[in-house]
């Protein structure tokens, strides 16, 4: 039994046991005759090599690539497991690989990595993207994610690290539709993020980005928490990822710890730990706050403890309270998006449609209904319409 | 058209547009509810993950690893065709995995690789095997082929280099029911290989090895020729491979070209290039000669030219003549042997095993029907069964 109270996890491995995995790769072209065989393979086959080799682009529409996406893993930081290696990361990636085909139709393939060392990671995806149209980036161990997606931004495919920016955008559309509902204007909200890791870090940028494009107000202020306290520029132990943001946050100079950023603050975005929000931290939080502690499995603080104290509105990564925040109401139509639309890369512009169309999906959100249903199929339709419309209008697609 | 006046080039090029490539990843599990997305992915997925991370092995039986195969190529010598690069060699190691399914239901995925670099080739297959059971090596040019699979040998799942191995095993078993045919005892035939590529090497070891093992009778004398002539250990151009098969062969010491090679000759084996055997070639071997010009797509001498020249049967790598000689008589079934054995890799046993399935499958040979038809998907399951009993009987199967 797991912390939910469920039989999830022997139930799981005793599907596994049955199926041994969850993908299969099938043919989508006949092979009843000699003439079939002569199609799909030789010799037919050498003429559409010839076309590719003269005209390369054609490979984007002659073969898999334009339907195919690489869920790319080194094992190092497995759900919140943690670094057990490339091969107990397949299960995730596999289960990756059906949420992308169930969802939005794209053909995924889960690639494991027998490494951890960034730059060889870099030269393995580098030389085996020719056969993907997008590389799903997962569970890769901060800062080498940040490394390795960045080093690949000249692929000429989109190159996209789910851990950080389809929970950013997840995230987004939730505190877009938690402000709806409590009536909160986010030029006067000082937001409250806890979590030193990539998820963390993405999310805040995210936020900014969308003050500075206009899509949201630009927030009251911002205050970054990590296991140390909040992350102030004063501070001598920051990373240049936290630098960088403390330099654009925390505009008030505060010091001290979660505590402390919490007192008077109006919504926390807990991305860290279980059980480091206290119900006193929520009670010192301004009237009605809204709380997301996203901790999987274990939240920072429990639903039923953080309601009892004051909060207004509160969204967690379970599926078993209201408001669960899942990556899955993303990255299917993310990828569906760039793919459609031919996009080279996936730019801010396209993470801020794609949470603009994740909250508007949801016509009157509610307390306990701020974004939609994860097994919803139109979700994943209408983020990829929104974020191919982005792609184009930005210029983000291929020559 | 191509050279066997079919519009095959055109109609694969109008296919491969219309279908967009032609392999599709889909899932084999439920994905209706709420506890059908916690079984395959978060959260009980990763009771699975720490399962593998307890016992490595399982990661057999719990992910795709159990029955997926990479036919991976850097594009350097996509069939007749050459060295295009890994884009465009896609559409063929689709087509290998189309076939893979179609004949063996194996879950085959095409890794083309933006290098041609030995060492990176290596480090890439290294770094991408934990969630393959098995790797088919294809369309690398030679020696950096032998190079490759060599040194991927200690990986644990079977590294098999299909051009020469594949060719080989259905070569030795078109010879075997061809000599059967023709009444021919090979201990007294001289075999003339022409062919400098990895596909011959591979072809003359593995009939040495057939004879060393007494599966077939000692060849009366094999020679190899490659575009210099008689390969003979007085040369000094010859390549590591080349050398070590000139000690061990043309034990007359003979010199000169392929016409000297083939004069007095009981067998021809072509994988070498179109047109370079003459009909009066053909008429200086002995009465009743073996032919079997294999280059692609244009044979070495065609075939109603060998059979006014002498030849008593002639076998090509055509569809359009009798006796195709077809690697995709071999493989789908090798590597679901090997599978279903739990390989660690393959050995020459489990590849002559192979070819004594293929051509014992061929219940009364004749002169136009030495092997099986390529369409024939009984031929797999065959095949695998015996290369599947020869691995466990000779250890070669996981610990």
């Amino acid at each position: 039994m797991d912390d939910e109270g469920h039989d999830y996890e022997q139930a799981s491995v005793a599907l596994h046991e049955r199926t041994h995995g969850k993908l299969s790769i099938v043919s989508r072209v006949p092979l009843a005759s000699r003439r079939d065989l002569s199609l799909a393979y030789t010799p037919g086959v050498a003429q559409v090599c010839l076309e590719i080799a003269k005209s390369p682009r054609r490979v984007h529409t002659l073969t898999l690539k334009h339907n195919t996406v690489a869920v790319v893993s080194d094992g190092s930081a497995i759900l919140g497991i943690g670094n057990l290696g490339a091969e107990a990361a397949i299960p995730v990636m596999e289960g990756k690989a059906v949420l992308f085909k169930e969802f939005a139709d794209v053909d995924a393939f889960p690639i494991c990595l027998k490494t951890q060392k960034t730059e060889e990671i870099i030269a393995c995806v580098r030389a085996i993207a020719p056969v993907f149209g997008g590389i799903n980036l997962e569970d890769i161990a901060s800062p080498r994610c940040f490394e390795v997606e960045a080093a690949l931004q000249d692929l000429g495919i989109p190159v996209f690290h789910d851990d950080q920016h389809g929970t950013a955008i997840v995230v987004v559309a939730a505190l877009t539709n938690a402000l709806r509902v409590t009536k909160k204007d986010l030029s006067k909200c000082r937001v409250v993020f806890n979590g030193s890791g990539a998820a963390a870090l993405a999310c805040a940028r995210l936020l900014l980005a969308c003050g500075e494009r206009g899509v949201l107000p630009k927030l009251g202020d911002l205050i970054l928490c990590d296991s140390k306290g909040i992350v102030h520029a004063g501070r001598a132990d920051l990373n240049d990822h936290k630098r960088e943001l403390a330099s654009k946050t925390n505009r008030t100079e505060l010091t001290g710890t979660l505590s402390d950023a919490l007192r008077s603050a109006h919504v926390f975005i807990g991305l860290s730990t279980a059980n480091v929000v206290t119900p006193e931290m929520v009670r010192s939080m301004a009237a009605d706050p809204i709380v997301f502690p996203m901790a999987n499995p274990t939240p920072e603080i429990m639903p039923e403890a953080a309601k009892a104290a004051g909060a207004a509105l509160v969204g967690t990564g379970r599926s078993d309270y209201p408001n669960q925040i899942n990556n899955v109401l993303a990255f299917p139509g993310i990828f569906r998006g760039a793919l459609d639309a031919g996009a080279a890369h996936i730019n801010e512009d396209m993470k801020i449609a794609a949470a603009q169309a994740l909250a508007s999906y949801v016509r009157e959100p509610g307390y306990e209904h701020i974004l939609p249903d994860p097994l919803d199929k139109k979700v994943a339709p209408h983020v990829a319409a929104a974020v191919a419309e982005a792609a184009k209008r930005t210029g983000a697609v291929r020559a």
